[in-house]
């Protein structure tokens, strides 16, 4: 996609809205970072009123950020990329908002992201931060994988290496399993000393939170502790069949993004190392050149 | 404990609060059922409110159930099993409350579930319903396992099992595990047909919720399915290792109890369903033995 195809004067919105945060950035129609905003999580399988909230408190900092104000926001093309909206119904919510852009255009944060991460070309890309989902669009197909959410999926993601590590931790604590560096790691991280504090500080709490405890695991395993071995090998795999399922589609790049892509990499099958290829933006770029896509084929319609 | 050392016309209220409701019951001084009453889930871990709440609205359904009203609350010497408050601070917060009764006597679930499995004598009790645990008391000595709730720990729980069987079914529709018989019982139970309408029905729900799968597990398994018996033997094994560590206090009685008790009896080591014995009395009685004790205490102290 070109960007000689934006028009000239107006303004872009990116939108990326996940289970911890919400990012919002502001483009001229060069593509250059007017202002960024962040908010809390913005994803309507969670609450519709607390994405919405997150996504205009992001809009009206990043518009702050370049000296505008929320009124602006009538000037504004949207593209919006929200974890959740693969759920038909969570789509149609989002769809449905009085929202005060010019036009709004929403997708999955994974097809953004995957947009971005290719700066607008087709490829592969696997999200590995707080949760992990991967996605590849190669032509008119497409493939999404895991992205389940907490505690139902996920495998490999920070959350779910926080909470292998503290179910191993009470087990042994119990007497359960066998000894591990993590269980030290944890009271340390928490604040605590006995398996009763463990729980006051992880019951119920959010992916986000168990996601502070992935360096624990990091750490641990790389001083050769096994059970935090065996438990980041386990989550490497998934990630590993899942680059290699999202292959067969045969993308010409593949890219991981997130805050663990960087400390997972010398735990996956070398195979899928070699295939490694830098992110060229960020998901909210991807955001954008999906709203200009879309806006450039409703104006070519 | 003998009932001769209740007082002469004194009513006496049990309280069984957990995760899922709060079971209150109505007592004379014989321990005959005067009313009985239940509503929602009354731990503290996840709010003191809404255990106060739910304590109070079950004791105003005992209550008016024997022809009285909340005002008679005064009258009753209370004894409260709660989930939650093995954790010293929460303790600390309910026995602050400002509380309608006369006197109120708190302890674990666990451990007032286990006074009334054994009628006021020693013992150990494993419960399995939506979540699981163990304990045991003998004389001065006793243990406590499991119970870290969920999604931190609970194995061989209700809630468990279906988190087990819906990580599986995502996995399988992904293509990243064996087919199963799950797949299609999960779907016909959630009424959907795709890993989104899991997602949809299960992200973010609680472990009753999960709970409700359990049995697609047991059904599963029954015919056969090779990834449900895996699933149950795997929770089977924990709570047969739970109980042959509860047996090191050498305690006279054991039972199990909670709404997996039965099912999950057959899945159970052959050494561990030998000294299954069936429990005397329910919870809620566990909990007024508890409190007649500590009331006879302090009127001797």
């Amino acid at each position: 996609m070109a960007f000689d195809q934006t028009l000239e004067g107006q303004l872009y919105l990116g939108i990326d809205g996940g289970g911890s945060k919400c990012r919002a950035t502001l483009y001229n129609n060069k593509l250059d970072v007017l202002g960024t905003g962040v908010a809390g999580r913005a994803n309507p399988l969670f609450g519709l009123e607390q994405t919405f909230e997150s996504i205009l408190a992001s809009t009206e900092m990043a518009l702050r950020d370049a000296g505008l104000s929320l009124n602006d926001a009538s000037l504004l093309v949207a593209g919006l990329g929200l974890a959740g909206v693969n759920v038909p119904r969570l789509l149609a919510d989002v769809q449905a908002w009085q929202h005060p852009f010019k036009t709004m255009y929403v997708t999955s944060d994974l097809h953004t992201a995957c947009i971005g991460a290719h700066q607008g070309g087709d490829g592969a890309v696997i999200i590995t931060g707080t949760g992990s989902c991967g996605y590849v669009h190669v032509g008119d197909e497409s493939l999404s994988l895991g992205g389940h959410g907490f505690a139902l999926g996920d495998k490999g993601s920070g959350a779910w290496l926080g909470l292998r590590a503290a179910e191993h931790v009470l087990l042994q604590l119990d007497g359960f399993a066998e000894p591990t560096a993590l269980t030290e790691r944890l009271f340390a991280n928490l604040g605590v000393s006995d398996a009763l504090g463990i729980v006051e500080n992880l019951a119920g709490r959010s992916s986000s939170c168990y996601a502070t405890l992935a360096r624990e695991v990091f750490a641990a395993a790389d001083e050769g502790d096994k059970v935090a071995v065996g438990i980041l090998r386990e989550g490497a795999a998934y990630i590993s069949e899942m680059a290699r399922k999202l292959f067969t589609l045969e993308p010409a790049r593949f890219s991981m993004i997130g805050g663990l892509a960087e400390p997972l990499q010398k735990w996956l099958d070398a195979d899928v190392v070699a295939r490694l290829e830098p992110s060229l933006a960020a998901p909210e770029t991807g955001a954008v050149l999906f709203a200009i896509q879309q806006h450039n084929k409703q104006s070519a319609a």
